[in-house]
């Protein structure tokens, strides 16, 4: 009999530490390496579960803190659980809800045992302790879930993050303690900032509690690419083989080649979503902004031979226009395109790896897109959390 | 050989003015009565082409004042027309433009040759006169197109509607004049406000100047439904009974109905979907405000047996929470709903008139569905204008 729980491992790349593994789930199976988009909300911004379906998501992302405010877990399970809230009859995963309540500092207070924090929805206080995210996760009912850490901020100095190291190993314990589902997967995560001895200490740490699947947190937060790179390359080979490997929040088309080749299986990001939102949409040759004037006239697709709906039927010009006039269709079909490409790289990036070529893919692709370099990336993001706080918005997709 | 332009008539109901026809453009035929979505910025709100064509939209109507400020006209002619530019191969009407500058009270002058007004947009200035309504909408290329009228306010006087109602006339001729394209139908105004003898003339006149088909404008303006009746009453006997005729701008469920029942062949209207992006589900008994505390935990759909993808996938808890969370989903889904709801009712219209069982039908849904009274009704178009005027958007959808 075939479990219904667990990863196999199919395949490995002879010239790097990718891999394409097959992770199954009461609600199915997860080909990896895989991308998850961000359903922060219970809904993938703009989009349909039918759409998602057609697009083969196999593995959607939901937000903890977000769902504990509104609508509550208690709606949500008297619902008969996330799956059946939002019609989404695939794999969920649920993270902790402690990324987005760290990242609110002038709304929370830490302390040994939790964290007390505000509603950025309602001004309500609430508290989050590692037996109360595991709880709320039980009540969603997702197929994988994520033990509760402890996020230091970039930049934050070695001995806070060996303090707080100590306590996000003790809070995984609690959560391996505390949870009682059997038909749901939980997740530990490795923490350790930018400091490589933590990193491995973390890794080695969580590694002894035999969790089911690890992920790895705390990076794509400000620090310079080569960095994150660096702590992958001083994390995974400490990480158990058989078990699957998903690096948080972490998905543009040049961080999925840099992850997988070190040996990331799942990968999830609002920022395929969000940067559609904005009008942007990926191509082959890097990012396109709709917005540009030179698209005014241009009777072109976003990108040629592209089988999404939006390349299929709209041209550069009308997507614009739906942009520019501030129209939701202009939104959908940004994100739809976005959403198309990740998970069509991921897959020609599976079978790449299955037929041993996946450097070359790496090489070529990597050769006409344009990356967006740091110092953008960091303005950009500088941007979006100054957004985020004028909105009272918190982070999410 | 059969006209590829015309209107055939094909069944008259026994006991009211109610008629099936079926209107022929170079679109395709459009199946009358009809409802028609508004679709103001070349997309009806929210909708893809492909859902709209699922829904068994077989019109659909685009507003010349928007679309004359954004993309404009020339953008619109390079791509192809409106058609090719939205991905829309069914039929559409576009409006004069008229209807917009005339709202729009502070920000445009009216001369006896046409209007100057300042765009919502940018506060560019431009130039509205019937020969350029009709080049506008030549350029934009829909199907049928709507004479340049004067639109004056509700409740202005006898005298004032006097005078105005000459100036639609000599308009309705120079666009007439103006007009070039074979392949468009170019539909007359009738106004006249709520003065009987004035409507009656508006109907005459236009009628000797033979259009291929007839719109009514200036109702559903604030005044009580009874008016309105009234005046459908005494303007559709004197239009030509082998031309279409248009109700512009109306489109409650009662208001099909009522229309149908007068005369009536086509129908516009943004309340559907305006109503729709608020959260407000038609059904059977009347309208349902989804933020209504009482549906947080309701695990059934918006109507029992509805077919639509709202109702088929999703609770009223699921949808609630989307709206309340100011998820994009919960706005595509109400606007389905509620544009399935009202093409399904005028195909059921259409079938009843087809099987001479019109009057049961109307009296069997009018029985039980509870139409928003008058008072509520213009409480709402209050807020709806004052909010316009706030945001410094313009009439539309």
């Amino acid at each position: 009999m075939v479990a219904s729980f667990g990863f196999d491992l199919e395949s490995k790349c002879r010239h790097s530490w990718a891999r394409v593994g097959e992770l199954h789930t009461p609600h199915g199976k997860v080909p990896t390496p895989v991308f998850a988009p961000v359903g922060t909300q219970a809904t993938v911004k703009t989009t349909s579960p039918q759409e998602l379906e057609e697009l083969g998501v196999s593995l959607v992302v939901a937000n903890t803190y977000h769902l504990n405010l509104r609508p509550g877990p208690e709606v949500i399970a008297r619902l008969g659980g996330l799956h059946s809230f939002m019609g989404w009859q695939r794999p969920i995963l649920t993270d902790s809800g402690g990324f987005q309540v760290f990242s609110m500092e002038h709304l929370r207070k830490i302390d040994g045992d939790g964290v007390t924090f505000r509603s950025h929805v309602d001004g309500s206080e609430h508290r989050l302790t590692p037996e109360r995210s595991i709880a709320v996760q039980e009540q969603l009912g997702a197929d994988i879930i994520v033990a509760l850490d402890v996020c230091p901020p970039y930049r934050s100095d070695y001995e806070h993050n060996r303090v707080v190291l100590q306590r996000t190993h003790l809070w995984a314990e609690r959560c391996l303690k505390a949870h009682t589902r059997t038909d749901q997967m939980l997740f530990g995560v490795v923490q350790g900032g930018t400091y490589p001895d933590l990193r491995g200490e973390s890794a080695r740490y969580l590694t002894s509690l035999d969790l089911p699947g690890y992920a790895i947190g705390g990076l794509s937060v400000g620090e310079p690419k080569e960095t994150m790179h660096h702590m992958l390359d001083v994390t995974i080979p400490l990480l158990p083989e058989d078990k699957p490997r998903h690096l948080l929040g972490v998905g543009s088309p040049e961080d999925l080649f840099e992850g997988v080749a070190r040996g990331i299986d799942i990968f999830d990001c609002a920022l395929p979503t969000r940067i559609a939102r904005n009008g942007t949409f990926f191509t082959s040759e890097g990012r396109l902004n709709i917005r540009n004037s030179r698209y005014k006239d241009d009777p072109a697709p976003v990108e040629e031979g592209c089988s999404c709906y939006a390349c299929q039927q709209f041209s550069r010009a009308y997507l614009r226009h739906l942009v520019m006039a501030k129209e939701i269709l202009g939104l959908r079909l940004a994100t739809l395109h976005n959403l198309h490409f990740i998970l069509n790289l991921m897959r020609e990036i599976r079978t790449a790896i299955l037929e041993d070529r996946f450097p070359t893919l790496k090489e070529q692709f990597l050769s006409s897109y344009k990356v967006v370099d740091d110092e953008v990336r960091m303005r950009d993001r500088k941007i979006w959390l100054n957004k985020l706080r004028a909105s009272k918005e918190v982070a999410g997709d």
